[in-house]
């Protein structure tokens, strides 16, 4: 199973692919795509969605697991970041990937087993179980965090669904 | 010159497409696209993002002018809006049709002549330019009335363009 992980964001957008399953998962690639804030907006949703669309056409993953977004206080950010979130569902989409949100409590959870993890106790768990040993953007690490979480509760949750199928 | 306005929005998002200048401006088309709540994100934002490049193939618009969005008080309606904003920002990026926006003061200044107008007297003056009797819809009523603003400002912006090129 490949599962790319998102890390959603309007000047940085982090994205993780990992394989294999919740005991032995393998690192695929990672990168962080960033838009100036010089572009236009037209520019900055078009250069997110052509990457990512030829990411998804390149690894074609089984599931997009991405970033659960709480929401912000202010409404200018929201909106901004809104944009980048739409033109993300709509390239999952348009792949006929099927995307599951997870929020960053659930994600420390499934990495560090609690919480209330830090920041750098998740990053180690991602690098330590990808064997992934070079220092890399947080926005990718998040993304690979992300798509860690998926792996370990695919299998609960399409065991949920065989039992909620009889 | 042909101009689609675009009135966003998530679930109701109005299109009109008028052809002509200032002087002379015809109805080409109007439609609102309305998506469900029951239909999850990815869907919603693929069904506008269809039909919207569905339409831009078919008319080829020279020009795209969008309502100015208002920053909202609430983050989780300025995050769905600005869902749908993105998809169809993207959209007209993809189409290569530039994007113009206009607040709702403007629209009601270049249409009735104070920016106090009552929304009424914007549709009374929509119908009445384009000879369209038919009660239509809110949104593709206020589509119009954003391509109508963008064919009167037109002429202008193109005339200040050349003089600030001397």
């Amino acid at each position: 199973m490949i599962v790319l992980g998102i890390d959603p964001g309007l000047a940085n957008l982090g994205l993780g692919l990992v394989e294999g399953d919740v005991r032995k998962a393998q690192h695929l690639y990672h990168v962080c795509l960033t838009t100036e804030s010089a572009w236009i907006m037209p520019r900055r949703l078009q250069y997110i969605h052509e990457e990512l669309s030829r990411l998804l056409a390149e690894y074609r993953p089984d599931a997009v697991a991405i970033e659960d977004q709480i929401l912000r206080k202010q409404a200018d950010v929201a909106f901004k970041v809104g944009q980048a979130f739409g033109v993300v569902q709509l390239a999952c989409a348009q792949a006929g990937v099927p995307v599951h949100s997870y929020g960053p409590m659930q994600v420390k959870r499934s990495l560090v087993g609690t919480g209330r993890a830090e920041k750098e106790q998740v990053i180690y768990m991602v690098k330590a179980t990808l064997g992934v040993r070079e220092l890399f953007n947080n926005h990718a690490a998040d993304a690979l965090a992300l798509a860690l979480t998926h792996l370990a509760s695919a299998p609960l949750q399409s065991r949920a669904a065989q039992l909620l199928a009889r």
